[in-house]
């Protein structure tokens, strides 16, 4: 089934399940939101999957679907913890600046803890200050989890995934050097994502979803051009269920939690990847294309996103059919005031 | 007036109103969670304050208060980001290592972003899986915050403050080196923190609360013994405006977004301060008193805590009353799968 979150009066949202072909929406009933669903969820999904069944055989009352009316499926989580699965994307990093990466990040996840009290619905601006921070989009796929107990192997980590989404992680790639060198971590230089208008089941990807992840090209438009379309279950060093049991090693999870991937990446042919329009597969953020432009031209050519700029991120099934609505965001200059 | 959170069969508890004293509480009536009541803060406060005013009078009716019954009164949150406010402290860890602290430190906040999905309760006991890790308490205070739009400067960060707590925020310090060798952060060397059982208004602090600190010693015992009790108002090089303002620089908080001050540290003379069996203020961390002993005496004599160790973290007003009741945790084995 899919889920999504209707804006209403309130900080959280209405829980709405909406029709495979993303066309029609019915209420939930009794369940006011999806974090109260995921709450509870071994008692609530039966009762969501049978609306979602009624919706598809056009025998439970509904309306049409907007996407432009939704939240992020969860407006505001209490846990977004985003995984590096792709270590292609970090040794690209790294071999930009001609750092060596340490073996041990092809064993051992890299994972940030992500802030996640306002995050973007699909179609909300990226807000910032100055065009100078250098804002990107990540292209991701995202999961979330039921309880997770401390200590978890992968395994149960990957029973406990409940739903799937994808992220765009913003990153403010101007404001990482020097954060990074404070040795805390992203903070500022990781402003709110925003997440796919719908959430779906893993039993919603069919085949798709095998081994703990998504075996789908992820599609990221810049402007309206293609840029990106490396597949999701391609280079993934680290499978969900392997980065939810890292999330939860030393601390248990509430159902809830988001677990994201990072940023898409495909090595292709031992390479660094092409863009789309020499042949490649692209990319999933614009750090990764300067990366590869430094490293064959001695500087980057493709700048950071522009006030004004559309990012659009997407994927969809075998049929071409959109699996969780797009994630469509505008660049937008933040007035230094706007309350969420 | 001071809240707290009733342990309840909902995995967000119960809102109580408890008595200045700490003797009685009183149910909040018609708003059923500290989180509700965040989120309608203007209309809310209001309501609470006349059932706080009643039972100060004694004309409510009240049960009989006891901190073992209660959560973290943020049991769960959007939003744990904790500061290291008290440079000193800082310093100290990295004169240990012979290393300099960048001047920067002095201007520019270090904040790390937290996890903030299990929070323990005031009595809930420390789990690790390993005493290895090197398990250490950090005596903290950290303040819940209304919503802050992004970009809102320190006097407006400020005035958005509406309760504050006592935090440890439990470390591992033994995994600490390799994660932020990785350049991400703090994950898995940072578990669940726990609160105090109590949050109070600013109001209720008097002129303990003053320019964004509070101005009253922090009290750390371990095993009985008294460990630290250094002001949390003295060197705190940036007060809690300045953090949330720093925390709301690039995107908004929600309410009820929890900014902490970092480990309290007092310089004192000019010196690395004194134990308390010494005639000092001591430590509210164990890492600290380790710094000082590898700078004094070539290595660290004092071991991290062990299975069994009893942490506590108070604060006294003016007359020796506790404002928020006591942090009081066993650190013990985790069995591994144990769910919360």
């Amino acid at each position: 089934m899919k889920l999504a979150t209707l804006k209403d009066s309130t900080r959280d949202g209405r829980l709405i399940v909406v029709s495979r072909d993303l066309t029609r929406f019915a209420d939930a009933g009794e369940v006011p939101t999806l974090q109260a669903a995921l709450d509870d969820w071994s008692a609530i999904a039966p009762k969501l999957a049978r609306i979602a069944e009624r919706l598809e055989e056009g025998s439970h009352l509904s309306e049409p679907f907007d996407p432009r009316t939704v939240h992020s499926p969860l407006p505001r989580a209490y846990q977004w913890a985003d995984g590096s699965a792709y270590v292609n994307h970090v040794e690209l990093v790294r071999k930009a600046r001609n750092a060596q990466m340490p073996t041990t990040f092809w064993t051992d996840p890299l994972m940030y803890q992500g802030g996640s009290d306002t995050f973007l619905a699909s179609c909300d601006p990226i807000l910032a200050a100055d065009e100078a921070y250098g804002i990107d989009m990540e292209g991701e796929v995202a999961v979330i989890v039921d309880d997770v107990p401390m200590g978890a192997p992968p395994d149960q980590a990957r029973e406990a995934i409940r739903l799937v989404m994808l992220v765009n992680d913003v990153s403010l790639r101007g404001l990482i050097p020097d954060e990074l060198a404070k040795g805390f971590g992203f903070f500022q230089s990781k402003p709110s994502s925003a997440f796919s208008p719908v959430a779906v089941t893993t039993d919603e990807l069919g085949e798709a979803w095998k081994d703990g992840k998504l075996h789908l090209p992820l599609l990221v438009s810049l402007n309206g051009s293609p840029f990106g379309r490396a597949n999701a279950g391609v280079d993934m060093t680290f499978d969900f269920g392997q980065l939810v049991a890292h999330a939860a090693k030393t601390r248990s999870l509430t159902a809830g939690s988001i677990i994201g991937s990072g940023t898409v990446s495909n090595k292709r042919d031992g390479g660094p990847g092409r863009p789309i329009d020499e042949g490649g597969d692209g990319y999933s953020c614009i750090a990764e294309i300067r990366m590869i432009e430094t490293i064959e031209h001695g500087g980057p050519r493709t700048p950071y996103l522009h006030f004004g700029d559309v990012v659009r991120i997407e994927m969809n099934d075998r049929h071409g059919a959109s699996i969780f609505g797009a994630i469509e965001q505008t660049v937008q200059r933040c007035d230094g005031d706007r309350r969420q």
